[in-house]
This record gives structure tokens, C-alpha cells and sequence, in this order.
């Protein structure tokens, strides 16, 4: 990667994040009547849907929290964070039993709380942010204290009907993963107390349990002892989002400076862009079966922008950890894919979901899962990467 | 549709019944091991996962029966079906609170209740038709009781927590339709009482609720008085749902010689081709959205089977009933189309999960959704309902 490449590619990605991609959605969503934000929108901005994903309320304000701790103190992005907190504060909890919800009315009144407890990572690391922006110890408290619901209700589900009997149990990779990049966050932000305990209790998780060398394979689902369950669901494998933990983790090598981490995080990179990365179309799939069998998830061959995003972030950080040329290559095949593929030229932001040729399946640019979250994270994980290799670039082949 | 059309068609459904779908899963699914029935096989009919799905437990035992009481009574379709009774009477209820399972391992281990009931229909009317062969009044009983429990979890659910809140409550078009299919059923296998109660009652609710003639629409989801829910799923249609429904109306029209119930039926049809046929592709699209927006649902443009098995029933029906010649040409729209792109020339069978365009996405044969049911369903209907053609065509318009 030379540095011709490098500038071009840390414009995209930072002039795409400010020109782009916050000004589509600082446009559009911001509900100065209700509160909070809107996010189902249609390819030109126009609300398709009213109703607020709880995820998405953490984590916009998050990312506005973010860019003003860690980019440039706006006080646009400030006051709209503390916009994001405060609907977050008053409507997205259940006083009932401390839990969140998962999807509310615009006005904030609840239409469903999940089984799991995933709208808490994403609000605790708000909470981080606006800590540390504003000084205030009741954020930080709050942020410590969402993460740990987090925590305790996925070891000890209390109050929910489980999904499944205890025939077969079975544990997923989110929780461990969402865990290592909360802890990381919020370590950043408030400076979480055992921070470092959790990432390296998930790590440990995720090497012990998920990874299977003899398969060359990070698996989505296993049994509590990390065996691996041969029906449709324990072999359906999801490439970006092991991806995903891929570069969580080698960001902590990153940090630590421990190779061996940075070992762990490439070596789930190999294993998943082998297994994900389409041969025929490009892309990375969505699932894949272990076995290479049908998958029973209908959507299994769509491409989904955020695999995509983080697969442009997990080789990028590997090219830049390892120096190895083959990550430069697949970042290349990755990035010139997605960005082939996924943006609107004519209204702005990227479709969220395509079919497997790259042709696009719906033009919509918000749901409840599809918000400014892993493309602006993208943006802004590869711009400061990429600034760092203009300055050390410790293994740069081709310069 | 002239008269050699007629005999094609019927030839191609009652021979695909006898020489294609039976003999497919007769070969593969019948479990002598642990009982019941093995139905996630992959396109050559080997076993893809063994675990067993209940609604599919009822379907074939009932197609069994069915087939035994009113095709001809083979020894081997009554064992089959006994085989199929044995193990949803052994391991398809909770004797906790007396409901059904959905999912569960080859030994018959549950692994998954769902909040609501639509285990329980499939295996009413399969001990429906074990009743009729076998006379058995304890079989009757149970159809009977079953029904019962189907009717009173979805009135008022009792035991499960809610999906949603309060905040927004909906109902489905899927209760009143398997209601009236299933007392339609259970009528003719067992004489039901009150089954004529149960289809006015049901047919009603899709008259008032889910029926919009100023939107020329079949609702699938609406508010508890009928309202149009403005969200993504209220606005989300499944246009061979509603057409299947559809043709269970104009079949009580048939029975009844009720022209009533055959225009609300090919209204129903009406407005669903016209919603869910592809004018680009052909086939009938998964879900639409009431305003053409986009759909939230990922496959929402794949062509799945059983809408195309449904809607080569209606429209066959439906110019069986007005004998008005439009409906002979969506059937031959429908049934070429689906003939084309579905059947698997190599193992037999039929593929269940095609692209927009027909391409295949996943060879699978059966799953926790795809089994003998739609299908040879359509087979039997249109062959029974074609060799009534030959005998009193009333409306036929080419002979």
C-alpha cells in the first residue's frame, strides 16, 4: 500500500464520514419534536417509519459523543448527543425491571423488549461519552452501571421466557464480543474499573469455545463446553460478524502491543474471509454453512453493508499490525467492492442491503437494525488508521 | 381452458403426486428408528439436519390420511400415518400445560414452544383423518380437543410473554384463515360441530378487518378494529397468504353453493395477483409493501414455493367458479411460470427457495417450514378439482 493509496483512501473515508454520511442523517433524523432520532428513512431521507430502534438511539449518540471527544469539541454534535441521552434517559428503560427496550413509538411508549439485552451495550458507551464530554459523574455511573446490566442479565437472564428448552444450550459469539468492545469503549471514555478483566475473559471465550483450529473456522454458536452442534443453526456460520471480533480483538493487541493478540484477531481474519469472502460476486456473504451445506437463514447469500464495513476495517488493521501484503490485497478487494456497490450516488449514504450480485434488494438507508453506526465506525476507524500509517508506517512494502 | 389443457394439467398434478412427491419423501423422511418423520433433507434426499419439525409431524400424517380416505385406501398410506399419530401423541405435547412443541430432536426432546399455536391445527387434522380411517372415536376426540386449544391460545394466550406491549396491539390474517381450513378439514373428517360457526365467524373477521376495498388490499396484520397500522410490518402484505385464504372463502363458496363467499374469495384474489404477481419476473413476490415503499423483511422479493402453490389452487378455482377466462390465464401465468423454475429435473421433488428471477438459492428439500404439505396439497386439490372440470364444466369458454 503506497502512499498515494493511503491518502486516497484516508479521504474517502473521512471526507465520506463529514460529507456524507453525518450530513444525511444530521438532515434527517434528528426528531427536535419527540426527542431522540428517526431512523427508518427512505433513500432520499424521507421518513418511511416513525417508531425508534433503541439501538440505534445509543448508538447515533454515541458516535456524536465520539467525534466531539476525540475529533473536534462541535457543539452541534455535543448538543445533539445530550438530544440522543436525554430521550435514551426518559424512554428507553422499563422501570419495571431496570431492562430496555428494544423498539418504541416516536413519542417514546414501548412496542417490544428483546430476550436479550443488547439496546444496553450500546447506551452504556453513550452514557461513556457524554461522561467525558461533560464532566458529569451521573453519566459515568449510568454508563457503568447499563454495561453491567448487560453483563448480568446475558450470564443470568432473569424475568424473560427463554427461547429455547435446556434440551440443547447453546451460546453465541455476540456477548463476548460486545463485551470486549463495550469494556474498550467505556475504558477510553470513563475509565471502567476491570475493564481489562472482561476483554480478557471474552477473549478467553472466544479462543477456548469458538475458534477450532481443526476447522479452520470461528463458529457463530456452540455448545456451553464450545462443542460444535451439527444442525442447521449450530452450523450456521456468519463471516462479518467474526470478522468483526476479528479486528476487536487485534485492536487490543494494537493497544497492549501483545503480538499473540494480534495473532488471535488475524487468525480469525484467514479463517472467516475464507469462508465469507465471495469468490464468484465479491463481497462477504452473510452466512455460509460450516459444511458448505444450505443454510436455512433465507437471506444467507445477501450482502449487508455492515460485513462489508467491517471487513474494510479487520484488513486494513491487519495489513497495518502484520504488514503482511496478502491484508493489503483483500483490503483492496473489499473496499473497491462495498464502494462499487453500496453508495448512493444520487441522494447520498449506502443502501443497506443487496443481493448477492451487488444488484440493490431495497433502497431504504434506516430500519431498526440499519442506522449511522458501522459505516461512520468505518469511516472513522480506517481515517485514523490510516493518518497513523502517514506518520509510522512500521511495515509498508511498497514505499 | 380447453378440454386438453384440462387433461395436461390434470396429468401433471395427480402423476407429480404419485410419481414425484410421495415417492420422494416416502423414501427419505420416514424415521423407523425414533418414529415420526425426517424432513430437512438436501436436494438428493439426504438428511441435512434430524431434528423434527411438529407442524410438518401433522402435515404429512393428515396428507396420509387424507389420501387414504379419499384417494384410495392403501395399507401403506394408513401404517405411515399411524407411524406420524404415534409420535405426535408420544412427543409433540407438553404435559405441562397440555401445548404443543415446534421443534424437536429425533428422539422426540423439545427444544422450542412458539408464543403462539399453529402446531396445534396441523395435528388436529391429522387425527381428524385417523379418526375417519380408523374409526377410532379416540382419535375424533383428540382432533376435536385440539382444534379447541388452537381456538382458545389464540383468543387469549395464556402461560407466554407477549411479544410486543399493549402500546400497539395487532392481529394477524393467519388466525382466521387456518380456522377456517382447519374446521373446513375437521368438518369432512370428523363432522365437527360447529365448524360452519367457526367459517362464518373467521370469514367475517377478514371481511371487516383485514379486507380494505378503498385500497383494493388484503391486510395481513391490522389493528384489533381492523385500522391500517402506518408502520413497516402494518404495511408489510403477503400477497400468496392472502390468496391462499383466498381459496379456502371460494372453496366454502363451492361446498355452500354460496356465490357470496366465491366473490369475497376472488376479490381476495383479485387484489392480491395484482399486488404480488411480478410483472418483470413472473411469480408471486414474498411480501409487498400497502404503498410500494420498501419492505423491512430481508427475502422479501424471493419466490418461495407454497405462495405459488397457493395461487395455482385460487386461480384454477376461481375459473373453475366464475369461469371467467382472466383466471384461466394467471393459472397458466402461475403454473408455467412455477413449472419452470421450481421442480428439481435431477432427484425430483420440488426446490423450495428461489431468487426474484428463479435462480435457486438454496437445493434444500425440506426444513423446519418446507415439507409435504403445500405441494401435494396443490397436487390433490387441482387434480380433484380438474377431473370435476371433466365431468360438468359449466363456464368452460374454449370447448
Amino acid at each position: 500500500m503506497d502512499r498515494h493509496r493511503i491518502d486516497e483512501l484516508l479521504s474517502v473515508y473521512r471526507d465520506g464520514l463529514f460529507n456524507d454520511t453525518l450530513p444525511f442523517w444530521l438532515d434527517h433524523c434528528v426528531d427536535r419534536e419527540c426527542g431522540g432520532f428517526m431512523m427508518s428513512l427512505n433513500r432520499d431521507g424521507t421518513l418511511l417509519d416513525s417508531d425508534k430502534g433503541v439501538w440505534q438511539q445509543g448508538r447515533f449518540t454515541w458516535l456524536l459523543g465520539e467525534l466531539y471527544n476525540n475529533v473536534e469539541p462541535r457543539e452541534e454534535w455535543l448538543e445533539l448527543a445530550e438530544h440522543g441521552i436525554r430521550f435514551i434517559d426518559q424512554h428507553c428503560f422499563d422501570p419495571s425491571d431496570g431492562r430496555m427496550w428494544f423498539h418504541l413509538t416516536r413519542e417514546g411508549r414501548p412496542i417490544r423488549k428483546r430476550r436479550y439485552a443488547f439496546s444496553e451495550p450500546f447506551a452504556a458507551i453513550a452514557y461513556g461519552e457524554l461522561a467525558k464530554a461533560t464532566g458529569k459523574a451521573e453519566y459515568a455511573e449510568k454508563a457503568s452501571r447499563t454495561f453491567q446490566q448487560f453483563i448480568d442479565h446475558n450470564l443470568d437472564p432473569k424475568g424473560t421466557e427463554p427461547k429455547f428448552t435446556e434440551t440443547r444450550p447453546t451460546k453465541g459469539i455476540s456477548f463476548p464480543m460486545i463485551t470486549i468492545v463495550t469494556a474498550q469503549e467505556l475504558r477510553e471514555s470513563i475509565g471502567l474499573p476491570k475493564a481489562d478483566d472482561w476483554i480478557d475473559r471474552s477473549i478467553e471465550v472466544i479462543r477456548r469455545d469458538h475458534m477450532k483450529p481443526e476447522l479452520e473456522c470461528v463458529m457463530e454458536t456452540v455448545g456451553l463446553d464450545g462443542s460444535v452442534i451439527d444442525h442447521f443453526d449450530g452450523r450456521t456460520l456468519n463471516p462479518g460478524h467474526a470478522i468483526e471480533g476479528a479486528w476487536f480483538i487485534m485492536q487490543e493487541g494494537r493497544l497492549r502491543k501483545d503480538d499473540e493478540l494480534v495473532r488471535t484477531g488475524s487468525q480469525m481474519l484467514d479463517w472467516m474471509w475464507q469462508r465469507g469472502w465471495d469468490e464468484q460476486y465479491g463481497g462477504i456473504l452473510y452466512f455460509v454453512d460450516l459444511h458448505g451445506l444450505p443454510v436455512q437463514e433465507y437471506w444467507h447469500d445477501m450482502k449487508f453493508w455492515w460485513p462489508q464495513n467491517e471487513a474494510i476495517i479487520a484488513t486494513l488493521l491487519a495489513y497495518h499490525l502484520t504488514g503482511d501484503s496478502k491484508y493489503a490485497e483483500w483490503h483492496t478487494a473489499i473496499h473497491d467492492w462495498t464502494y462499487a456497490h453500496f453508495p448512493d450516488r444520487e441522494f447520498g449514504e449506502w443502501f443497506g442491503y443487496l443481493h448477492r450480485d451487488g444488484r440493490i434488494s431495497v433502497p431504504l438507508k434506516g430500519n431498526l437494525w440499519k442506522g449511522p453506526f458501522h459505516m461512520p465506525r468505518m469511516q472513522l476507524v480506517c481515517w485514523k488508521l490510516l493518518e497513523g500509517m502517514t506518520q509510522a508506517r512500521p511495515f509498508s512494502d511498497n514505499q
